[in-house]
């Protein structure tokens, strides 16, 4: 997929945001009826310019609007008709819509998917209608869809009324509970351009709404509640088209221990998936994951407010001394820098304080503000003047009523005049003037010292990942192999069969062969040059050495004979059912490298994904992995090298050599490689300890294990 | 110090707390003056009805009430002064207090040790006058003492009206800021009993008040904001004395990152110490270390609702499913256990919800509340009432207005009766009257999902860690030490003379000798046994094999006549000016051994503790280290050596042996027991590696360096 052929994948979505012409069917004089809110929100609460079609068979008008007997009695097809009938009537609806040539259908209505069989059958009409005829469908069983920047509610929602913050933020969920949170988080001082929550997602999901916000002019960061996947391809598209645009994503995902995964498919029909490999996914497309609601809007209100660069030093200002030191505290434990002020701005603060307070960064002004109102105003503005401040964290630790509002305005107004963003932190449970004055100013306060930082961090690390961003790369995805495969069950190569194709696409393994007779054992094994092990082959036995079927440090064609009559004997006593097919002569490796494993599994939403580590306790305590989507090029073989905690036992920690990493970037592009070829069948592969050797003496896998197929 | 010597660290402050009569010193009619204010809070703010004493020589009466024209003039000593006037003036009326035999100053005044050198002079004077007469001074530089279950304000502060929600948590804090942000969540609901915060700390420390709230029968928790610490020796005493009284002491320790603790000390004049030594005191007497005030404020109020016994098990209950699962995703992502209902529950909820909505853990009754109002009552009482259930989590994603507030109304009716803590979780940043009823019945809904769940997380671990205390332990402190040592400086032990001691101790080391010439050499080798090492022994040379003062693996008399040849001209040519002792001959380690360290440092301010670990890169990148006070006894030192993540590696992981457990064990007390026995000496004692073999082959240190003396 390049990234011209998105069109492939979506429709364009600006009439249904921005439509034209509305037809509400289902419009309603009772006020507390679906139909009737609705009505009540696209006439009242929502400014909307364009022309609305009540469809009502049973009035003549409601309100003094007129009331048309069906879809087709329209004197028009409008952009998009919102449907809140039963769910029987709201598919006869959809029909008709789409016979009249109706481009969008909102349906609100449940009684679908989420209620029994009978809905079940009835969202499988809904999407038989939606193949055959063209027509898209957000929905059912949603609350609607609010542009809230074109004050206009698509919604039943008698909330609809106090969600008319606009600004620059995106927001696409799927269920509305957690949505609705962060949209209160308005009451902080933050504004959401729409919503787009689509309850079952007959058709269009969160995906078509992440790629759409990611061209809308209006919208500068997307937020989404992340339940489940339909589809990855769509999901990587869309991502991925707004980090070209340069849009951040930042995503909640719910589903990430046994209890939450067990409780969201209870909740939701969505594939959850397992959470480490969503996560590889959102960070390999700088999707910033977040771990609750507070923590959303933190991060998304600091990147709507401003983009980073990713090097950004900050300032901690504050006139506690306990609260200036718990926030540096915080800055120095999540690894941000602390800048360094210009021997001017020292000279001017100090021109500035009282004689007694040091001067540094921390500035702490102590409680001088309040007796000398246009110290902050004045020090603050030359905190942010200094050339190398690029964030001001300001912790609030307590509400002082008029002195602190009057700090409060201070701030907002050194804020107007500079592009460096002042995050206020409000600590304290009492919400004042002060308080009220930054959410009116949008200046939105952070509630806890420590989301503050997080905050910051994470929008430090979306400017860095953005500039390292290859908005080229392309990931092995799965739906094309397993449309291609069928169903072919799983089946596991031989360890001989699997290093036989590993050595076919170019990746160095040991000399090695099956020999089908002592002579044949003892002919290879001069060939490979001693020392050799041995290893039984045979696709029955799972567990090589419990049958006594390996032996190593063979030196001699005496060893050889004898350990192919001793592996033998064993394997027949103890597997007497395997069938054997011979006997793997390897080459054996030199000795004292160090040991790594490389492991490829298939994910059924995201495809194929490659697992780095040191093996052993490192990734079994430690969690000690990196991981990618395929396919790697060798800047990133090389980064997930890298990036392993244990990394230096491989880079010469303590004296021991350093490991040959060029060879090991070099196999994590050949394994890499090998997948992408064999994507349609291959599920799982693990090379098991990879040997590593000084720099120099290469990388070679010692075990290989291949199952091919598809899973059920 | 046994558990009855308290009376030699502390003074009874009852009558500080609690006084029957007060004198104020430098009462003033001036409302906007520190007298003034002060006196406004004691006669109109206070419920104050003992006697109160106005000092004031310029004035016969203020507002009616008489003035004194000084301390020797009252007629009866009060049980506290305080005192308001400037620094050299609260000299003279604190030295005329002791005088009358007042037991208690409170010095609200600054221009002492935080001002200026005139200003530690002051308070050099005051310490003298405490030393000399043994009034308790609290303060200065101070905001005063806050008894608010009493309604007692002795404080300057005009937010004292405002902090009038008493309840059972005491406060402890050095500088008044942060603890005025956790003051202020009284909004939220919490009540604060008592709170002292000293300021300069000039004798009455936060030690001397948490030993004090321990002993309060209307404290049940203590909340403490640590800058630093004074003495080691009364912060140990105050905590386990808490332990002992079964209430808890939760704790932010600001001042762990560089950033931090930079700032701490310019900020206040106190040792803040290594973070993690820090936080192993505060761990090993069980003292709840959180990293934010919000946390400082979930943690205490849930502790101060109810104590918890280590066990419990959780229900999350919710009425929509998006934060039922985010939050059943918290508890597992935490390690708590969700509780598996009776059957009698199910069967009970399975009567009380619609048939559509799955019945299980966590309880989602969905919308069904709107239009039920009884649903939350009899549902939620049927949750409390399963034997399994623990503790009730409850988010509320968002305000509804009414809706959410009858909502609330139920629930707390339903914990009106049952003693099975509800915890409700406000996420939404909009407050309504539902969140106001909860603040008004005590239920102070925490703010976020995740400090919810941590606070939850807390509470069960202090649970668990209260039923393991050991009420008798008394750790090594250094005071002692120190005095009795006087300023001898470092000097370190050459190994041999280290292993001879540890040896002479008991610990296993391996045979070895030092010989003065080749011939002793061998016979040593001989007696030891071979293989033996050869090691330079000299005091100037730290760095052994640098010099080629190693030699390992000598297995015969010929080798080791051959390596004293070696390394004397070795050791000659590279270090020719180092006293040589002569060549330590020692048995070699069996190989195939596990290698483990242990070290022992002297803290300043908490004495001696022993760190465990690994050592290479488990320490250093995972910083996986266990780390204690001493001594220890078996069952800690198994602790010990059984918390280290990568523990499994000497418990026989991935078919490696299993080591000899019971030996490190006995090697840990035994290192316990020398440190102890040499605690006034010893500064640093390191055995790195530590040899660990299989079970039953022991576990012997290689190498030993320690370190005697003070360091400067």
């Amino acid at each position: 997929m390049s990234a011209k052929d998105h069109s492939s994948l979506f429709s364009d979505l600006t009439r249904l945001f921005l439509p034209r012409s509305i037809a509400l069917v289902g419009a309603s004089a009772r006020p507390d009826s679906v139909g009737g809110r609705t009505l009540e929100n696209l006439t009242r609460v929502s400014d909307f310019k364009g022309d609305l079609y009540l469809v009502n068979p049973s009035r003549d008008e409601i309100g003094g609007m007129r009331c048309y007997p069906s879809m087709a009695s329209l004197p028009a097809a409008p952009d998009v008709v919102i449907i809140t009938v039963p769910a029987q009537a709201a598919i006869e609806a959809l029909e008709s819509a789409a016979a009249c040539g109706v481009p969008f259908a909102i349906i609100l209505s449940s009684g679908f998917g989420e209620a029994d069989e009978e809905g079940a059958r009835a969202e499988a009409q809904l999407c038989e209608i939606v193949q055959r005829t063209g027509i898209r469908v957000y929905g059912p069983n949603c609350p609607g869809l609010n542009n809230i920047n074109a004050r206009l509610g698509m919604s039943f929602s008698p909330a609809f009324r106090h969600d008319l913050h606009p600004g620059p933020i995106g927001l696409a969920t799927q269920g509305g509970g957690l949505g609705r949170t962060f949209m209160q988080a308005m009451e902080r001082g933050i504004g959401v351009g729409m919503w787009a929550s689509s309850g079952n997602q007959a058709d269009l999901e969160v995906s078509d709404f992440i790629h759409y916000m990611a061209d809308a002019p209006d919208i500068k960061v997307i937020v989404t509640l992340i339940e489940g996947f339909k589809s990855g391809r769509k999901f990587v598209a869309a991502v991925r088209h707004a980090a070209r645009m340069g849009k951040p994503v930042v995503a909640l995902k719910v589903g990430k221990s046994e209890y939450g995964i067990r409780s969201a498919q209870s909740h939701t029909a969505s594939m959850t998936g397992s959470a480490e490999i969503n996560s590889a996914v959102l960070r390999q497309f700088g999707v910033i994951e977040v771990d609750d609601i507070d923590e959303l809007v933190d991060t998304a209100w600091l990147l709507a407010r401003r983009l980073p660069k990713g090097d950004e030093k900050l300032v901690v200002y504050a006139s506690s001394g306990g609260a200036a030191t718990l926030a540096a505290d915080k800055v120095g434990s999540a690894g941000l820098e602390l800048a360094e002020f210009a021997p001017e701005t020292l000279q001017r603060l100090r021109a500035l304080l009282p004689s007694y307070m040091p001067v540094s960064n921390p500035v702490d002004v102590g409680t001088e503000i309040f007796t000398r109102p246009r110290l902050v105003d004045d020090s603050l503005q030359v905190v942010v003047e200094d050339p190398s401040v690029g964030l001001v964290l300001y912790p609030y630790p307590l509400d002082y009523g008029q002195m602190i509002q009057q700090n409060a305005e201070s701030t907002i107004r050194v804020q107007a005049r500079t592009d460096v963003p002042i995050l206020p932190v409000w600590m304290s449970d009492r919400i004042g003037e002060g308080y009220q004055a930054f959410v009116k100013a949008g200046l939105t306060p952070s509630r806890s010292l420590s989301n503050a930082v997080k905050a910051v961090q994470r929008w430090i690390a979306w400017g860095n990942w953005r500039r390292a961003f290859d908005p080229d790369f392309e990931p092995l995805l799965p739906e094309d192999a397993v449309a291609a495969q069928g169903d072919r069950p799983l089946h596991a190569l031989s360890e001989a069969e699997g290093k036989r194709r590993l050595a076919a696409s170019g990746i160095r393994v040991l000399p090695a062969g099956v020999a089908t007779n002592a002579e044949e054992a003892v002919r290879l094994a001069e060939e490979c040059g001693y020392p050799v092990v041995a290893k039984i082959v045979s696709k029955d036995i799972a567990h090589k050495s419990e049958t006594g079927g390996v032996r190593v440090g063979l030196g001699s064609a005496q060893d050889v004979s004898e350990a192919w009559t001793n592996i033998m004997a064993s394997v027949r006593e103890k597997a007497p059912r395997a069938r054997i097919e011979g006997l793997l002569i390897e080459k054996m490796a030199p000795s004292g490298g160090a040991e790594v494993f490389v492991g490829v599994q298939r994910d059924p939403i995201f495809g194929h994904f490659l697992t780095f580590g040191l093996g052993g306790i490192y990734v079994e305590v430690f969690k000690d992995v990196s991981r990618r989507m395929l396919p790697l090029n060798e800047e990133t073989a090389l980064e997930m090298i890298r990036e392993l905690r244990s990394f230096p036992i491989l880079d010469g920690a303590r004296g021991q050599p350093k490991r040959d990493i060029a060879a090991l970037v070099h196999l994590l592009v050949q394994v890499s490689e090998f997948v992408k070829n064999n994507a349609a069948e291959l599920d799982e592969l693990d090379l098991n300890p990879v040997w590593v050797g000084e720099q120099g003496q290469g990388a070679i896998p010692l075990d290989a294990v291949i199952l091919n197929g598809i899973r059920n």
